[in-house]
């Protein structure tokens, strides 16, 4: 019995095809850091943990399929406190940022249609590219100039007649790249020359160092009609298991047209709603901290890779992540070799191959991400056995 | 700024768009008593609740994109106890039954592609099948015969070079009919003839009266590989708002292509996955209960309904729900009017015109169905109110 056309050949994710061998390793008894994927060690705020201890009713009931209103009103009251001028009308709760963007590419785009993302770009976006059946058209960016997004004019030669969309994610995942104010308005004004929706992925928006600042999409008047904000609780508030997001918009067409699919799959879960509507209620002393931390976590990074010779590395502003140029050919059989045949006292690191996260052939190959997900000893301690494995691999 | 073609005139639910009318009849201080949706009242299992209560981690983690293990476990437990010989690889845990049924959309069709289902149909499925891009050919039933399968010369009239899959929901929602064995092998005499995957979505399953038998899609030896069960522990345990379901297949390529799509949503919510898997262990008492229940209710639904004159009912044997055709043109209308218009010492009823439930034009229009999933007392009043509005509104 065979299966569907479009199911075949779906390349196994690489960073997922790496965790066998992870798996091995770890019989073996080696001891394997993991800053592969973006799995914050970060306590989930308790407060919110007990508040789904406290639950007491007796059935389990849906809720609204757009989401509990209470959840929706803290939302709003997070991001008004941002300045985003928002009410609960504007908000559909999802099931994970992820659902929000399957949505957000279903009602912008029809069939066969393209979204321009700076590349390298959030690998999971292909998978709801091909659930809503249009394509990914990737803006490139280099590692070298911190992927920083090119000029208008190069931005405008990827417009084609297909073109619908752009998704802008800031802070970025992968490379840690904040998105400018200019960066914006170049953007904003594509968009509007060529009737295009903007879709803003901004689940890291808290996490920005030193003198970077957050920009949304949302803080385009000229534009409002034609944005959405994808939000998630899963890394703000180390709550990646909750899979709670929300799609958000001011266009009301989108937020109608939205609702039908929300309608369809009745609700997201009402224990992790619950739990939600805490969490963006979250004292700020928790996000503070948490920004400290990663910042802390990220200069680690930075220094130990300063330390390998023939790295290309930018410092990154934001998120957690940071994409480097290894003096490596081919990182994905680097980051298996890692794990099959390296160790220095019974240690190893698994590292993300950057290719996953292109889609352009042959782009990223001598590159990865690393999250820095770990506290600071380990974190120094990952880098240093990068460092020394690198040293290994090319003698 | 427009949207997709795709998401435009959508029609909306003629169930949710009663919605506001009822809200408005409560602002009256009328009672509404709901019979238009598949809410049980019966107590979600305490000590599956009591688990999360007991959820004792300090960081919320994504779980497996398939599932938690522990829960896999506990649902293969389950099924092989009912004799259906699967194993924890059989199975991709799911955001409610929806997100499986999505799935099998995707993994057995193309774009374009047609599924056959027995109309009346959850309506929910219309959703899916727009995500999916692919179109449902309903097979026609009718309440005079207990909307029975046709004959197999019949099915296999609807099968065209674009028929690809077969979805048989039993006990069935909306119609309250079990299908049986008879019927499958018809299923799978043509499913192997045409290549067909085989759906079967029987979240039901436990819940059929008198003589009749749940017969599963999973006891047919010669289309093992191209069957698909979809699973849920909305009804079954009463916990709708857990949004926990399964995929469940002996086909390996159907679950590696649908664990693509499963990796990209990354997981389903952790803490409800936590109470689902103490859900798949629920003494069998609790389900006898449960069952017990709804078939009192039944009972009185059907003797209630019998005292009405000019309406054609038929037994359900399974499931919550029956449909009926009432002596009355538009079934819209008439719910409308029962919320705007009628009222017997300050109460009414809510039903769910039942076009909603038919693809084919003009089919349905006047029928509602029930939803029998209120205790004795409410139900048999809600039939009474019934009753005593068709009069009302006739004359």
């Amino acid at each position: 019995m065979g299966i569907s056309n479009r199911m075949r050949g779906i390349p196994a994710s690489p960073i997922r095809k790496l965790t066998p061998y992870a798996n091995e390793a770890k019989k073996r008894g080696i001891k394997v850091y993991h800053i592969n994927i973006g799995q914050p060690d970060i306590k989930t705020p308790p407060d919110a943990l007990k508040k789904v201890k406290n639950f007491n009713k007796e059935v389990l009931k849906y809720s609204q399929s757009d989401g509990i209103f209470d959840l929706k009103k803290s939302m709003t009251d997070y991001f008004n406190n941002l300045h985003y001028n928002i009410n609960p009308k504007n908000i559909i709760v999802t099931n994970g940022g992820s659902e929000a963007i399957y949505f957000s590419f279903m009602v912008s785009m029809d069939t066969k249609d393209e979204v321009l993302i700076p590349e390298p770009y959030y690998a999971n976006y292909n998978g709801f590219a091909k659930m809503a059946d249009v394509n990914v058209k990737p803006i490139e960016t280099n590692v070298e100039n911190g992927f920083k997004l090119p000029s208008y004019e190069k931005l405008e030669s990827y417009i084609s007649g297909k073109t619908k969309a752009i998704l802008m994610c800031s802070p970025n995942n992968p490379t840690g790249t904040v998105h400018e104010k200019g960066d914006y308005k170049k953007i904003a004004k594509l968009a509007q020359k060529y009737d295009l929706t903007v879709i803003g992925d901004e689940v890291y928006n808290e996490f920005v160092y030193d003198n970077a600042e957050h920009v949304s999409v949302m803080e385009f008047e000229e534009i409002k009609d034609r944005t959405i904000l994808i939000d998630s609780v899963s890394k703000r508030y180390s709550a990646c298991g909750a899979r709670i997001g929300a799609f958000i918009t001011k266009n009301k067409n989108y937020i109608d047209a939205v609702m039908s699919l929300a309608q369809a799959r009745l609700c997201p879960p009402t224990l992790e709603q619950v739990l939600a509507a805490e969490l963006y209620r979250t004292d700020r002393t928790y996000i503070k901290n948490a920004k400290n931390e990663y910042r802390k976590r990220r200069d680690i990074v930075y220094e130990e890779l300063n330390k390998i010779d023939g790295i290309v590395a930018h410092k990154p502003s934001g998120a957690f992540y940071t994409v480097v140029k290894l003096p490596i050919d081919d990182t994905e059989k680097f980051a298996k070799w890692l794990l099959t045949d390296f160790e220095e006292n019974k240690e190893t690191v698994m590292v993300a191959p950057a290719s996953g996260f292109y889609a352009s052939d042959n782009r990223g190959k001598n590159e990865i991400r690393i999250a820095y997900i770990l506290e600071e000893k380990n974190m120094r301690r990952s880098i240093q056995l990068l460092k020394k494995a690198i040293e290994v691999y090319n003698n």
